[in-house]
């Protein structure tokens, strides 16, 4: 495998596209290889492709321009990092990981650094990764002091038998497994600060749930998907939304694609989003952007959230039903944008 | 609707089953409606429907024939009650919720009052509710002193707006609900620690992983499932299955099914076992039967564990790749049987 990943690598830096493409169909065929080509698909197979997000919802379009600038950037970096390691023949798997945890220490998102506030004024922070190849998974939900909860889920799921620790429980696994290990206040932002007074001193429900997430396409075929959150402003009860619930907001099937989802959380759990795409292409034979728009259109209802999804021939799919979704896509034809409304930006 | 439902309880009283399917197919025209009649699915539609289950696994043939005769009689006591409220009209939701606390507050079962031991020689309990006629649903995990876990998942659905409520918030919101509590040593039962103890002493992995779970189609045609577990034998940092995860051990959509799950919960989450039956029948246009054989025969190995399924037109799927699985199964057309290996017990 690594003498394989380097020869795809030194393949790509010379910009020898369709040897590395060869190859990567030949490393794919050891695991459990890629989807046939669909006649609704004529683009050549990307040999590698990512998308991340950074939670969907209501984004004003007045927002403060440096703010803007400050997340198309931060999207556009997570991009690249993706990028670059993804055609440098790094394992969808490390790919995911590695991007979720600079998304996780940046303070913008709700995730790690960013997390918003509970009603009880702390933290509790949620996580899921999934590998493509067997369906080997791992998620955390509650977790108070773990720097990159998504590193606790991916221990979770390659050293414990287990697929889903919580609360106490999963910080006691963290001990057992070294995690970096911060204080609460490690988490404190001024914006979430504000936004947990503001919901404190309201009735109105919060509608501050952000996410982060990665799906990639390796050049071995292999298929990830990784999403992290602080779940909702002002949370009470030990409320977990969808974000460790494999199935709903983050799945990985090499037969099928890697997906990773933002939003209302619930809305996402009873409708089995993220693994309902996946049965739409794997029981009706859709292709990843038919079935990731059927269950935004028609499954959810507008305002519920979006989708980053790709499959395994390195097709994107980027899909939301409300007002903007903060999101990226690149692939190895070239493709890189970012975009928050509609309309990516130049 | 309560009106709707007296007549429809005093025509089965008087035993006129097809005015009251005829007034059960109209009320369901209320809500979602069955599904329309198959071509495969000659039998008349059952007006109600339930199965149960009390685990699947290894369970020993040569078992004392007292200790047999308790979980025949246990199972035949919840189909009867879960059977006689059926015929009585009440609603499905209702109906599983009930059933799952009779087999909560018996300690034969891995549910409830006969919860296995924690690594910590503690008790850690999850349950989840879902009424097939919104996809409302309700979940809770790890909570230690809240006596029928199924009744708190329910009020998550109906009195909050989250689906899931994991460890200490769970039971804090259990107080503001005040649901009844019992101390740790309630669910101390002299079979679970002493399985607790041998598994102490041992390096093995613990086989004891049994479940309780129902279904039911009730006679205004809606659907509903619950589920509830003491979990894993010697279970260790908080470790939640696929209990409370909606989609992999309990799923119900009018539409399709209602499904309870019982087995090794990391399978059931990785492969979104309850979800999936419900996406085939939709998806694939599959019967109930033949959703829950493929999944039980081709998606899961042998070993794994089994479901319960019921379909909008009251037929049952009772599906297990285990040795054995304590089960049983009633409907308005006069089945009731329960059974512990292939054969139905008579």
């Amino acid at each position: 495998m690594r003498a394989n990943r380097s020869i795809v690598a030194a393949a790509l830096s010379t910009a020898a596209l369709s040897t590395a493409a060869l190859l990567a169909f030949a490393c794919a065929g050891a695991s459990r290889g890629p989807a046939p080509l669909s006649p609704a698909d004529p683009a050549p197979p990307a040999e590698w492709a990512i998308a991340v997000h950074g939670g969907a919802g209501t984004i004003d379009r007045g927002i403060d321009p440096q703010r803007k600038a400050a997340y198309v950037g931060a999207l556009r970096a997570a991009l690249e990092l993706g990028s670059r390691s993804l055609a440098a023949g790094e394992p969808a798997l490390d790919v995911v990981e590695k991007v979720v945890r600079v998304l996780e220490d940046d303070p913008l998102f709700n995730a790690g650094r960013g997390a918003v506030y509970t009603h009880e004024g702390t933290h509790e922070l949620d996580a899921a990764i999934m590998d493509g190849r067997g369906l080997a998974t791992g998620a955390v939900a509650a977790v108070k002091t773990v720097r990159n909860p998504i590193s606790l889920a991916r221990l979770v799921m390659e050293r414990s038998p287990h697929v889903l620790l919580v609360g106490d429980g999963a910080e006691a696994f963290g001990d057992e497994m070294k995690v970096e290990r911060v204080a609460q206040d490690y988490f404190h932002t001024e914006t979430r600060y504000e936004a947990w007074q503001r919901a404190l001193d309201s009735e109105r429900r919060q509608e501050d749930r952000d996410t982060v997430g990665v799906v990639a396409r390796d050049v071995f075929g292999n298929l990830a998907a990784a999403t992290s959150t602080g779940g909702l402003t002002d949370k009470r009860f030990g409320r977990v939304g969808d974000v460790p619930i494999v199935g709903a907001g983050t799945y990985a099937d090499n037969r099928t694609c890697a997906v990773s989802a933002t939003g209302k959380g619930e809305e996402f759990i009873r409708h089995n989003v993220a693994h309902t795409i996946s049965a739409r292409m794997d029981f009706l034979g859709e292709g990843v952007e038919t079935a990731a728009e059927a269950v935004i259109r028609r499954t959810l209802r507008p305002g519920d959230g979006g989708v980053i999804a790709v499959d395994a021939r390195g097709n994107l799919a980027l899909a939301f039903n409300t007002q903007g979704m903060y999101r990226g896509a690149a692939d190895a034809n070239g493709r890189f944008e970012v975009g928050i409304w509609e309309k990516w930006e130049r």
